[in-house]
């Protein structure tokens, strides 16, 4: 029914490392639009080892932007792994004692099925032809690999924004497949300003000439201008208006006197101009529309009569909501509402504010009393399922430190 | 040295209604660039009579995409004045008793010289020939206007958003020019945050190949696309998330259900849709990218070693500073950095927070505990002043309700 093709086959594989699962069209994936999408590959990565009774299992998902490579050099950009500072020996999500997984999901551009591989049919890129998939699809296509890994229940979901909708999203619809959830920066629906962002996104993408109506990869364009104004404004949400000031106030980039035109006299200029044209060399522009998408078709409490709490009735699963001060884009106002809920439901939940001037970014920094706020969760979580427990390691991060950012 | 050419030349009135005043070579606007203008014109409307003695004179200053005609019919969208609440008998700025005078900030597009006219030197549109403005250069220019109207000293500049900044800089650099000054949500310096919004909108303006480097004018081409993604960023940081909520929520636009696709499912998405398209209509792309790198330079404390109290110092004006408690590109930690330095400096200054979740947008809407303060304070200056009083009327705004806004 599915097929590891790790080592098997260089068409599936590409040029990028990991494994493949390749679902196969005895057995399509079921999407919410009511298509059906077979075959189609997911890939993935795995940190540590998976122990003999299969219960020590995180998954890991990612958001928006990210991939599979969370705790390893990017295999395109070379930077460390977007989750480096969480994943690893002696950090957080201990892979001494965890056996990690982080699949890169449907409609994503690093491997796994979405509109820039090669629609079967036609054998052209998929484009805008790739069926709109959601939240709920993203997490049933991501079972699929715990069915293929033979893993029956999850020690742990676990993400951040996106990644924390998906978490969300499972303890809801398969809570037979999880112990435990962590939802981090993240909320039970997209709010209103945060679908006008992602519009404002997607109608920069759309609106350049080299998207072709999506069909660009054809046409051997790249809609970069559109893509790179899309990256800049939702990178301007993923930080605080405090951290923008820390970072950059209203430092000049190079020169010692305004320019007085339009280059970018500003360091905060310079910074989101290597945002937007960095993003644009490691992510597709389609991919883009479809993630953000399916994020604003989040919304649990709509297939339960407009009740959040009814989207966690009988969960068993052990809960943890983690929200920062200063994140504007994912705040603890949505983080309470899942706790009120979930307290309704009468789930096991904990609900932790950090303090952070960081912004909604903080999720993926070093945030100390966040990374203590998991391990003593999953530690104690551990504890009650019979797993061992460990002890978290100082981390030095030198230059791999992922806030350290290049501004020019 | 000046004239006013209101009835005049049909070549520079063009075809907006409206006075004129020419400034010419003889006198030429200097600017804080370096460079001087001239010929250039000032497009500008007034409301009430100028009284003998000609003190009761409000200079109100125009926001971003504002231009002079705040209170009457807009020539070109056909829409209410975008201060018509405020403007007019028996309200704030009552024409009964003031003389109300608003000019088009040069570097715009409503008949002041600005990147779309003719660049005397060379026949053709100034695109980014035009000389970068500063907030500066807005204010000198419209005291060229006092000077020909023989108005020595205003009853009150007054202004939101851009309005509030030239209103503080007329307050900082040319203190004997006035009375007293309105600054509503505004703040001394632009953020970087908001740089960093200005920047997303400038950089989708020029990635739109219809921009033609800045050309676009001659050669009959319009940026559309680009102007309207940057109107779009623009207008959601007018709005504040709860107003955002209130107006739209995740209610579907036109449809019973999400349409697995593209296009604008969400009210939100079509309201913004509509905001850029219509914004397109009434615009000059190149002079948003002036105007925005005017605000973005803004900085008061600068030309003061960084002290922003030196900028008010032994300034005899009354001050009434204003903010709205759900404006997060204006927040009110914004107001009170200012208050804190016109106390320093001793100035007579009084503060109000509004309470209002429509965000920084507010400035704008029928608002009438905001409109109450105007009110009292121009009321309480004009007893000190000799100048008569006078009651509000009640407003039924029926359909010129500026919060009454299409959303499709």
């Amino acid at each position: 029914m599915a097929t590891d093709t790790s080592s098997k086959s260089p068409e599936i594989r590409r040029a990028l490392p990991g494994h493949r699962l390749l679902i196969g069209k005895e057995a399509p994936l079921q999407l919410d639009c009511g298509a059906t999408l077979a075959p189609a590959v997911l890939a993935y990565q795995t940190y540590g080892e998976l122990n003999a009774d299969k219960s020590n299992a995180i998954l890991v998902f990612h958001a928006l932007t990210g991939d599979q490579f969370a705790a390893e050099d990017h295999p395109v950009t070379g930077r460390p792994g977007w989750w480096e500072v969480m994943i690893g020996p002696g950090r957080p999500l201990d892979t001494r004692r965890y056996f990690i997984i982080c699949i890169n999901v449907p409609g994503g551009c690093m491997g796994s099925t979405g509109p820039k591989e090669i629609n079967p049919e036609t054998g052209k890129p998929w484009g805008l032809d790739f069926p709109v998939v959601t939240i709920g699809d993203m997490v049933r296509a991501q079972i699929r690999v715990l069915d293929h890994l033979g893993i029956d229940k999850i020690f742990c979901a676990i993400g951040g924004s996106m990644g924390g909708m998906q978490a969300l999203e499972m303890a809801s619809r398969h809570p037979e497949r999880l112990h435990s959830v962590i939802a981090v920066a993240t909320a039970g629906h997209h709010s209103a300003q945060n679908i006008a962002f992602h519009e404002i996104g997607r109608q920069a993408i759309m609106a350049d000439p080299d998207w072709r109506g999506g069909r660009y990869l054809e046409e051997n364009a790249v809609p970069r201008r559109g893509l790179a104004v899309a990256r800049m404004t939702a990178h301007v949400t993923y930080l605080s208006e405090p951290a923008l000031h820390r970072k950059f106030g209203r430092r000049l980039q190079d020169r010692r006197a305004l320019s007085y035109g339009f280059d970018a006299d500003f360091q905060v200029e310079s910074y989101l101009r290597y945002q937007g044209a960095s993003f644009v060399e490691r992510f597709d522009a389609n991919s883009y529309l479809y993630i953000t998408r399916a994020m604003d078709y989040f919304d649990l409490a709509a297939d339960h009569d407009g009740v959040l709490a009814k989207a966690f009735t009988h969960s068993p699963a052990r809960f943890c909501i983690v929200s920062f001060t200063s994140d504007w884009l994912f705040p603890t106002s949505e983080a309470k509402r899942l706790v009120h809920a979930l307290n309704a439901a009468a789930a096991d939940v904990s609900f932790v504010e950090i303090e952070s001037d960081k912004g909604h970014d903080a999720f993926l920094l070093n945030e100390p009393e966040f990374h203590a706020t998991l391990h003593g969760f999953l530690n104690g979580t551990a504890e009650r399922l019979g797993l061992p427990t460990g002890d978290l390691i100082p981390i030095d991060l030198g230059d791999r430190d992922p806030g350290k950012e290049r501004i020019s």
